[in-house]
């Protein structure tokens, strides 16, 4: 990815990076060592560009691993199949970095209720079809962000991370009649999820993996894209924080964040088009499978850098209630009076503040 | 959709047809009119063709109409906004073809759990990347595309459709004091569930559905795409039920099921796309949500018709078990031996049938 | 689709009716005959609703379509195949709905100059990341919506759209030796471009045609875009025609048909990742081909809908040209003046006329 | 990318890489100061990472570099913004890249025709639904591949990469006089085409550089989805060359090359769909600009991914012609007498060669 940097986060580049690949596929290694033979597995010196060179041949990076593991404990690998290797280091790092969107996320969601809690009596012309329609509150639609955040961050935690072990065929075989013991105790010794059955040729966790991170990355995009429209030029509601990083331009203040938000949902979106859109042929599919790889580090690395990057820019967030209820149209106003209202916008929010709590409550939950 | 009978069931044509939208926009009038005042709508006479071309004017077909409606009950809509119908209308719709496409869903695993059962004794050659890797059985090949469809089904079944009413702002402010009231007692009159905020411009629970139906959808992709390599004329292990259809070559004995799942699948995973892709500003997108009307119709439609088609398959499918164990290479098999079984497959099947049981159970857990 | 009236023009709607598809088919048929034996196809009465369910048996309604023929003309069909009649037929439909679609494209086009001609000297603020950068012209802006329309126009009319011909294997082998003159002969009597080879399986027109399409869809939804945001209560430079659509909010004027227009390309978009994704099995593929025929219809219909609701609109389009010169802010205008400039924005508009003039020799260039 | 070095030749990873894109940015910059001042720019240290870092600041990395060589060259960047350097950067990125997949095109291309002339008598089954239909020829197949590469390279060579050049809002307002005069002259000192009108905001060949390689990538796994099918164990007409690199099963001979073309061609057609679908916000987008980058390069490298190991998959292509014509049943043969033939294949192959004929004459028109 061109300025990768611009986009994702350190920590989260480090956590889909080629060497965060290639520890969870020595912990794979590991971990079946331990529970098949009681053997640990001795450090080696490893290079993943090295692998990944070698692996043209093969087409995996898993083959010229074991090859290399077996030099130092022979026993290594026995029973399982490059995809065991590789589908389990991608649910470990698909952990390890889903552990980091969730953070964000979690600050993001934070930072959203207390704008709902603040600015429960700020008002503001709620918009559709961005025109102004009848008067909100922006406590009220930063409750309506919360919401969508504590709704994605529900759904992400609710995407098992399974173990695979099957072996060339996913029928346990070569682990004779210690297939389904040594399943359970490699997931274990894992911390992932056991599966009904190995899922080779099943993606069923990688698609709502996919599906999770793009409802997040969305969640995201939905804040950014009303955080810009609301700091127009001629809205001027809120401000990012920041100086808004025009260098020819001073008097702009761009909202980058947003923006950066925006861009990194867009890729989220097309990574988890590839994950939840490949049908796998027989018990391994000859190339769906391989561009789950970076399909997968993408919609990772990609929904933290979304994530990230709101929580950075709700935290610093400047909001203008006073322009907020200069902007308010006289029609809009009357529109509360048609309604039985006097033509105060305090007098037309309805349910606003109760509204707020609910999400306020919800968010709590997910605590 | 060019030549629709072909790839859609007629209850679900009928599911998500312009009659069955327009009686989910009434039934929502209906109940809200019910909750709120206790009034009962008389019935109309109405036309969804001519509500739609009326509706190029406001943008959608709700206004013409609740124009209609108010001649005969003034008090329909009232505190309400087009949206709120709309949205509440497509989980109607959603719910009925859910319904419809999960029965179909259930018949499949069916023929799956009793395929499962039938052939565990039925030897066959597991294919990695196309090629022979080592023995399986085809009892466990259904098992897995069982998995696949009761995780599925658990997920579709696991989308809440929550009713939608918020008025122009999402405040519920036209309702007064009642509001929160009214959410609940009109979520409950029509039987989804009660949101915690309008989601006007939060689409989880569109964005979920269109998730959760392209995974049911590439379930039987997944089955389509073995039937249809398992029934090649070189491989012959499976034939799918009927004449196979070729008018010019009557030896052909085309895989015509499994081809139209495969192509409603495609269908399925682009509109799913825009189900999941949904950016709507502030208070409601100007076009992001007239998007999804079709998507979603889409969407169900066709995961309908992949997963009729699916059953209808599964349920007169041909399987030669004698090919299936004759087409086994020697290489294939001698791998069982160089893991220290005999040459027979019969030795290398680990924990095929403990597996077939697993998925079994996971069947009976989800009826 | 539901309400597709809202959506789609009625005569593209019958442009890409099951009813047009037949034609097609008949007219493919009807080409051959009378090329291949000098024969005329007499009028057959035909349901394409029934061809439709009757071909779910054999996965297309080609067979059915041929077996009714054939009662009247035994020598119809005469060393073709299903695909011939299926691919040529969508051609047909592709070059009648194309004409019309480049039609509307034309339209909006012939306004876009008109703008760009009238408002040459209507200041306005330019606006990169949604914020005030320097002084701009709306005829510029225009000026830059019309290239984009022309760029399209050209990609589309660019697509060859190609007669396909070439029996059960792609061989032309039924047709002895007058394969290659059979298929000259069948091709210029339908009009279309001759193919080099058979196409069944090799794409490339397919997937041209949806990607030129996505881009007039996409250039129609920039104009909606940049129209909504410029409609924007706040914002106010332009007004849609027609009396904006709220039923409840008389005060809105809402950009209906830019909405709409949005709405529309996001429909062609997720269609042309089906016409341009599709990998095609050997010599005919197995799902990948059916899938064609819904995205196509659903792509050539939506792209007509984007660009007749943009003709429309842009027709129509109230130019606030006082509001847009109030809207520049000093900070705005003091740009041209650090540049050199005095503070007037029309010191600042640098080649904004002389790139009109080049906007408008392409326009006329497409003529 | 994890193990990018897998599915990427190190000439197109070098081509889209960080440096890359920074030497283009740099090249645009001493283009626009050469024409603008008669001024050389100075060689300056830079770090591609460095600048993506506070690029995080203002969205995007040029603002950092052009601080940097301001220092050095205060004349540079006068009168441009930073979208006219990073889009024109992108323009040469692509055209080194483009220029490498072309050439990878090119040699799959050459592998095609061989295939094609050497196999004008290799009779094997064409085979439709994935059912064997009637006899056709090998070289037949291969011209049908070498088509799709050939119209894909037409389409490639189609694509306009323009030189983008306007200053803050397209108008080429800080140019004074020179506005017009700097554009030709920038673009041709840079070897890029001369837009119409600045393209910030309207991303014709944006998407038409997607589309293209998108019809590439579909081209070359068109190819290898054929390959892997007659490479199956059960149909074994073709074979890959290399060791097939199963470590597990030493008597498989996977088709390693056809996989991960599939792999990348996947990535393409996702990234693709970024490149297509951006709808940009009034002179410069907030967000689909952003996302346009890491697509672009991703589609660049993964297109030539796909096209090298075409290129080398094809060259040690090993091809049993007697298997193919052992694989012909009976059956597939009487389809010959049927219409009037013997029943040897050779009498049923119709245009076969002169279809050859014309494929090789594509071929050398585009060479």
């Amino acid at each position: 990815m061109p300025f990768e940097a611009l986009f994702v986060p350190d920590e989260l580049r480090a956590a889909v990076s080629d060497e965060a690949w290639l520890r969870a596929m020595v912990a794979a290694e590991r971990a079946l060592l331990r529970v098949q033979f009681g053997e640990e597995l001795p450090e080696v010196e490893l290079d993943a560009e090295e692998l990944a060179r070698e692996g043209r041949r093969v087409g995996n990076p898993a083959e010229p691993l074991v090859r290399r593991l077996r030099k130092v404990a022979p026993n290594v690998h026995h029973g399982a199949t490059s995809q065991d290797v590789l589908d389990t280091a991608a649910m470990l790092v698909a952990r390890d970095a889903v552990a980091l969107v969730d953070g964000c996320l979690a600050r993001a969601a934070e930072e959203c209720a207390r704008l709902a809690e603040e600015h429960r009596d700020t008002v503001m012309a709620a918009r559709t079809l961005l025109q102004q329609a009848v008067p909100t509150t922006f406590g009220l639609k930063a409750a309506g962000w919360l919401v969508g955040l504590c709704e994605a961050r529900r759904a992400l935690a609710g995407v098992e991370l399974e173990a695979q072990l099957g072996g060339a065929a996913g029928t346990l075989a070569a682990f004779g009649d210690r297939g389904l013991e040594l399943l359970r105790a490699y997931a274990a010794e894992l911390g992932l999820a056991e599966p009904a059955l190995p899922w080779h040729a099943r993606r069923t966790r990688i698609a709502q993996l996919g599906s999770a991170l793009d409802l997040a990355a969305g969640a995201c995009a939905k804040i950014a894209l009303d955080v810009e429209l609301l700091a127009q030029t001629e809205v001027g509601e809120l401000r990012e924080p920041g100086d808004g990083g025009s260098s020819t331009m001073p008097h702009k203040r761009n909202p980058v964040g947003s923006t950066l938000v925006r861009a990194c949902a867009t890729g989220v979106h097309a990574a988890a088009g590839v994950l939840t859109g490949g049908v796998h042929e027989h018990e391994r599919a000859a190339g769906a499978w391989h561009a789950e790889w970076k399909a997968l580090s993408d919609a990772l690395a990609l929904a933290g850098g979304a994530a990230a990057r709101t929580a950075e820019t709700l935290t610093g967030l400047e909001v203008d209630a006073e322009r907020m209820r200069a902007n308010l149209r006289a029609e809009t106003l009357s529109e509360a009076a048609r309604f039985g209202g006097a033509e105060r916008p305090e007098d037309y929010l309805g349910a606003a503040n109760a509204l707020i709590d609910r999400a306020l409550a919800l968010h709590r939950d997910s605590k």
